[in-house]
Order: structure tokens, then sequence, then C-alpha cells
């Protein structure tokens, strides 16, 4: 066999591991009894120990610098070999007894935290969230990546990220939002958006969401949907991608389009091409790029008015005691309504930016040792105030609404912003390629983005570095101009700005 | 630590590794989408090599012969350490690459069983099952326990066990369940059970199965039931309990039956003392004893008068529509029907067995090398006609009903005859010692039956083998005339014998 053969089957192994870790918290959060953590914990925290040991083995080192000495590598051989390298780097760095407690803790951690959400009460989640901190600082320090703490966790999200061109990012960003928001609240036009607080049947709701996807492209035959209650896309093989909803009976958006959302990441995975699938390029190419995916959906395709041409007739059969006499300008509208509010997964597209720049302050402040766990609740709220002008009126609505901490993913929402970033300067190549797209959406017909992004995005995995793939796609780097004017472009005129 | 310490942990880890094998394998035939066999395929041989390799590693005979070495071991150390050595002794026995692809062709051949079985076509499973029979042979001869093949298989299953002495109970007991038959169907009754058959609404189904076992004690915060083909008990951990069972609108017994014989199954493995938790004790003493809980809780318990004088009445309030006009003693007789007919899992007490003596003598011939995989569906019609006077129309009743041959599973049918056999001797023991039992089930008290198991049985885990445990409880060997002598006492009152 083939040094570099041997290599691809070792990383292969090691996939399949994290494939059972998906499966098993998958199940956490959607099947599992609510008694059964202390065993679930256990099995998590072994498939962590049986990752980290394989990927930290003799074996491992050898197959690399054996494959290392291989000149004239496929553009496919040299990636699984670039990723290999770059993960055994990092676990190198890592005892196992810190990635054991890690999973453990995040496995107790998750349940703690849905106990708290659910009762508003931070010091059910504080004791695990500060030992969370804590391990996590330990495996900041010891990865040691960049400049700053922070940089090394950010690490493991969008690779090659940095906390100095974040804050940099932000910056800009930032006052643009705030500007635009401005322009929108003082325009005088509200829209009316009590619509989708009526009672929509939980069943239909249900139901309406598969057709949807279905039609963009999810594949249930290699794929399901079911309910948690933090939504999410995991794959347990490239030819078993799921996504989960919930479902607010007198909240419209969060279900449907908490589904289109993870349809989008779900697509992504269900499109490696199939030489990659079960190798270590079977992923997106960051969680920025995979992000990109599900906003685009969600947000570019969802949210937009050709898209609606087509769905909203369906929907309006399907609750006409709701929207019976609800005209689709009038839907659309709604489901576009800017207005700062509490929860970052129901926030619109202006504010949502601002949420996660909310989060990456905090995390920045933590990982700088600049805040303690019990001031989190109250920095949170004085932030939010700040930021978007409204106070949360609990921790359920404030510090507690987001599940991400309670698993250890420090680093991570600075990845939702770069998608919205990434989904703006993606979808208009898309559009200057194929400028007929919205027309067709108009008839049901969503096979050209989803053959564009097959095409230039899905069956890459991560073969290509974030910052190449944009390149790649679009010919220039990361700009978040596009996504500023696709703001514009589409909320002036709902607001006659 | 101990050197026993060290051996409990070592082998708890392999406990943790088939907890995850046994998540993999309820998640394929519970909610896995149809096309992600390869891959799910993939994980389950990659955790049977897992608990191969560690299995036969050196530091599990380090560990063995050390903990030997150790005098005064507690009877739970002591059991620890007669398991982990007989699993060791078995283990290196085999390679693990036959470990491997036992693993993948199971989880190939049970989707490909499912597709035979919709299709009622063999030569779907056909291929599968040959290799399948190939494997199994490879593996019985590389054990090579006791006098042939067959008992090699058996030792898996019901330790001790061997093909003669079942030969031998099945030889005694097969004409007394043909004796008893016989005085049944010529006695002039014939039960009415055409009731079953009215169309009984599934969700209603589903509710009332589920009420009717957390009656008998199954504990949903540390437990589910879902659907699937075929039903079954599976445990993830001591904390994590998971039935299925399939609900047939038209045929009420198959779905509430199912579920409470699954229910018996879970109620031992929820019942297992704190201390084996997580051990490898933490299991049934053998499949036999295990049947016989699921055995004790469906037919001695849910086809008892008793039972149905407390939930007939509500069951009747659910169905008024084909319950309204029938009186207990109706129903009671119609759910115990005695008939031949084809499919096991819905076979009566008397004739039950007599399936299982089908499939005993059908693999005996096959790991004798007396029968082809093509002549199997013939053989299985002609062995039914004689032994229960009827003849499958097609192979999805006859051959392909059971899932187990799929899974590699030969030598498992015997312990289901063995359960029945159990149970009537350790109910005959529980009803002894506390006569009121029936009586309390009249008013919905399951609670000293519960109770009763959980202190002679349950609690134990394989702490003991059966053989010992059967005796500990009833203070003899397994004694077949429980059996039959319960089955006449219930079935000759009920056709007037």
């Amino acid at each position: 066999m083939s040094q570099i053969k041997e290599l691809i089957i070792h990383f292969s192994k090691l996939k399949q591991l994290k494939y059972i870790n998906n499966l098993l918290n998958w199940d956490l959060q959607v099947y599992m009894p609510d008694g059964s953590n202390k065993g679930r914990a256990e099995l998590i925290s072994l498939v962590g120990e049986l990752v980290h040991k394989k990927l930290i083995s003799n074996k491992t080192e050898t197959l690399i610098s054996e494959a290392e000495q291989k000149k004239d590598l496929s553009l496919i051989d040299a990636a699984i070999l670039r990723e290999a390298k770059r993960e055994y780097q990092k676990a190198i760095k890592i005892p196992t007894d810190l990635v054991v407690e890690i999973a453990k803790n995040a496995s107790l951690g998750h349940k703690a935290w849905e106990k708290a959400r659910k009762k508003s009460d931070f010091s059910i989640f504080r004791p695990y969230l500060t030992k969370m901190i804590d391990l996590q600082k330990q495996y900041a320090d010891l990865i040691n990546i960049g400049e700053n703490r922070y940089d090394s966790l950010l690490d493991d999200y969008e690779p090659g990220a940095t906390k100095k061109w974040l804050s940099s990012l932000f910056n800009n960003l930032a006052p643009q939002l705030q500007t635009i928001l401005k322009k929108l609240e003082t325009s005088g036009e509200e829209p009316d958006s009590s619509i989708l607080e009526n009672v929509y049947d939980a069943k239909k709701q249900w139901e309406f969401s598969n057709s949807v996807i279905e039609k963009l492209g999810f594949d249930f035959s290699i794929g399901r949907q079911d309910k948690s209650v933090h939504p999410f896309t995991t794959a347990v093989a490239s030819e078993d991608v799921r996504i989960t909803t919930r479902i607010i009976e007198n909240f419209l958006p969060a279900g449907l389009f908490g589904t289109i959302h993870e349809c989008g990441h779900a697509l992504y995975d269900m499109g490696f091409m199939e030489e990659i699938h079960g190798t270590n390029l079977a992923d997106g190419s960051s969680l920025g790029i995979h992000e990109s995916q599900s906003r685009m959906y969600e947000n570019f395709v969802g949210r937009s008015k050709e898209f609606w041409k087509y769905w909203y007739p369906r929907l309006k059969n399907l609750f006409p005691e709701n929207l019976g006499d609800v005209a689709l300008n009038h839907f659309y509208k709604a489901i576009n309504t800017v207005k700062p509010s509490l929860i970052r997964v129901e926030a619109d597209e202006i504010t949502y930016s601002l949420h996660i720049i909310l989060r990456f302050e905090i995390e920045s402040l933590i990982f700088e040792d600049l805040i303690e766990v019990e001031e989190l609740p109250q920095v949170w709220d004085e932030k939010m105030t700040e930021l978007l002008n409204i106070t949360p009126p609990n921790d359920a609505k404030g510090i507690l609404q987001d599940v991400h901490w309670s698993g250890g993913a420090f680093g991570y929402f600075p990845t939702y912003t770069l998608g919205n970033l990434y989904a703006a300067q993606i979808y208009n190549d898309a559009l200057t390629k194929n400028p007929n797209m919205p027309f067709e959406f108009t008839s049901g017909n969503f096979n050209t983005l989803l053959q564009y992004l097959r095409e230039n995005v899905h069956q890459y995995g991560s073969i290509f570095h974030p910052r190449d793939l944009i390149h790649k796609i679009t010919g220039e780097a990361l700009n978040p101009e596009y996504f500023i004017t696709y703001l514009e472009e589409k909320f002036y005129p709902i607001y006659r700005v």
C-alpha cells in the first residue's frame, strides 16, 4: 500500500470515530431519555479519548512523515495530508486527560444548560460554565497559535482567523449596520409582523417545512429532520446527514426559517464529491463557509420575494385562517421586519451580526481574564443595551439562550457573521453568472443555485482553505461590502428609504 | 490501583464500546435513513474491531492473570473476573478480520433482509445469508467449545447449553405440547378472536401500551419506546434502556403484547444493582433468563385474567366501537386463542415453542453441513407443515419472518423456549411466596412481582451463571414440568378440557 493510501485509511477511521461522536450527540439532543446523562457522558468522553489517542499515536506521525516524502501528490491527496498534519500538530499539544475532561463536561453541561434555560436560572449552569471556561483556557494556552489565547480557539472553527482581523472587520461592520438600522427605524415605515404570531398548527408547519427543503434539494433518502431544543445539523456519514428544528406554534419563523437554515448546512454535507466521502476532507472548508450556505438559503433565498411568489400560495392554503386575507407583500415585509430583539436565532438580517459582535466582545473579555463568570449575565445585559438598545428581562432571554458555551465552543460565534459575509459575496457571484435564478425561484425551481453551489463550494469539502476557496470562487478576498450592498438593496425598498 | 480495579475499568470501557454498538444498531433499525447503510456498516465494524482488539490485547491478559493471583475476591469481583476470562478466552481464538467481516455483513444483511421480507423475495437476502452462515461456521470452528459446532454458537447466548441437552429437552417437550394442542383442538371450543382484527387506531394503541408498561414499572426517565420492523430491547447504559414495537392497526396483539414483552426485558436491564452498572456484569445472566422476564410479563402476566380485570375497562373505553359489546371473558379467550399459525412472534403459548424447535432443527442441519442455503425456504415450509400442519404461502411469512439470521444470531432461538421454561419455574416460585399477587393485579398493582424479580433476578445482572441462578431462586435445576403444568392449568379451563 502506498504511504498516502495508508494515511487516508488511518484518518478515515478517525473520521468514523467522529461520526460516532456525532451520533452520540445527535441522540443526546434528540431522543435520549432525561435520566441518561451520566452514561452518555462516559460514552462521549471515551470516543474523545479514542480519537485523541489515535491522533497522537506514533503511527500518525510516521504516516505523515512518510507521506511528506512523496512528490507530485494529487490535489486531493495533498489536501488530505495538509489537514492530517494540521490536526496532528494541534492534537499532540493536548494531553488526552484534558480532551476527556472537556468531552465529559460538555455533555453534562449541555443538560445543565437545558435545565437552566428552562428555569431561567443561570446558577444551575454556572458551575459547568466556570469549569468549561477553565478547561478552554488550558486548551488555548497549550495550543498557543497566533498572538493570543482567543486566536488558538478561533483556529478550530475558522482556520486563519485571528482576533485582530475580526476586531477590525467587526469594528467596521458594526457602525455600518447601525447606520442602516437607524435609517430603517426612522423611515416611518413599520411592517406589521403580528400575523407571524398567530397560532400555526405544529404538525402543518412541520409538513410544510419538509416540503420546502425537499424542493431545495434535501435528500430524505440520506437525511432526516427531527426536533431538538437547539436546531443543528450533523453528519453520521456523507450519506447520513441530519438536521433538527424547533417549532413554536405562535411564532412561524422559528421552525420555518430554522429548517431552511439547517437545510443549507445539510446540502453542503450531502454534496461532497464521492472521492472524499469518509476521508478527513468530508467536511466544510470552515464553519464560516459552512454558515454561508445556511444563511444563503435562510435569508438570501428563503426570505426573498421570489421564493415566496412560489411558496406563499401554498402556505396560505395550509393556514387560510391566518393568511387568507394577507397579501404576499404584507407577508414578505413581515418576514423581513427589522427590529432589535433579544434572541439571536430569531434576529433579522441587520441586527443579527450585532448579536454576534456582543458574543465576540464577551468571549474576548473572558479569555483575556478580564471578567468573572458570575459577572457574565450582567455584562451580557449591559452590552445588549449598548449595542441593540434593549435589555433582557431574564437570563433565559439573555445569556442562557445559546447552547454553544455548554459544549465549550468559544470562538465559534464569529463564524456566523463571517457566514453572512461569505454568503453575500458568493451569492453575488452566483447571481452574476446566473441572472435568471430569482425568476426560476418563482416557479419553485431551485436547481440552478444548487448546481452552482455543488460545483463551486459543496463538492470540494475541505479541500481548499477558506481563504483560497473564496478567492477561487469570486476572484477576491473576503469583502464585507457585498453584504452591506445586499442589505441596502433589500431593506431600503421594504422600508421606502 | 488494585489489579481487580484495573480489570474492572478495562472491561467497563469494553462495555462502553458495546453500548456504542447498541446505539448504532438501535439507530439503524429505528431512525437511520434508507440510503445510509454503507456508512453505518463501516461504523459498526469499526466498533467491533475496537472491542475485539481491546479484548485480545496483552493488557487484558495481564490484568486477568494479575487478578487471578488475588485471594478472597468479593462475589462481584469474582464474577467480573469469571466473565472477563470467559470473554477473553473466546476472543483470542478469533482473528479481528473475522469479527470485522461479521459485523459488516450483519449490517448490510439487515437492510437486505428488510427489503427481502418486504418483497417476499428470498433471493435478495440469500447472498448475505450464505455469506453469514459461512462466517459463522468459521467462527464456530475457531471457538471449538463442546462436542460440535453448534455448541460453540450456543455458548454465546446460553452459557452451558449444548445441542445434546437441548435436543433431549425439545424431544420431550414437543410431544407434550402436541398432546395439549390436540386436546384443545378437539375440545369443540373455538374462541372467537376476530375482535382482535378490527381496526384499532395506531395512535391510541401506542398510548395504551405506554400506559400499561408505565404501570408495570418501565421508567421513562431512563428509557423510551420507538417503532421498528422487528421489536427489540437494547441498552445504551444501565440508565438508558430502549424498547421498540411494531403496531398493526388490524391486529391488536402485535403492538400490545410486543410492548409488554419488550418491557419485561427492559425491567431486567433497568434493575441491575448500582454496584454493577457499567461493568461487564450489567447484562442478563443469559438470553434464556432474559427471555424468561419478557415471556413472564407478556404471557404469565399480560395474558392473565387478573391483568385484564384491571386493564380491560380501560381498553374498552378507548375502543368502544370494537369492544363496547365484548365481555371480559370473551376478550380473555380471544387473546388466549391457541391455533397453529405462520408467524412466530404472533404465536400462542402452546405452539410458540414448536416454531422454536423448527428453527433449532434447521440450524442443526446448517451447522452439520447437511443443507444448502437455497434449500432453506423449502425445508422451512416442510418442517412447518410437519410440526404445525400449516404451510407458508410465501417466504415473507416463512423463512424471511425473523431478523436473527441476518445478524448472524445462530443458536439464539432456543433461548426463547428456555425463556418459557425458566419463566414458568420462576413465576411458580413468585406465586408460592406471594399468593396474593394475582389479586393485586386486578387493581393495577404490579409492584409485588417487580420487587420479587428485582430481588431474585434483576439486581444480579450476570453475577450468577444461569444454572446457578435458577437453583438459587427455586432450589432446583431447570424443570420443564412447571411450564407444562402452567399451560394445562391455564388452557384446559379456557377450552373446557
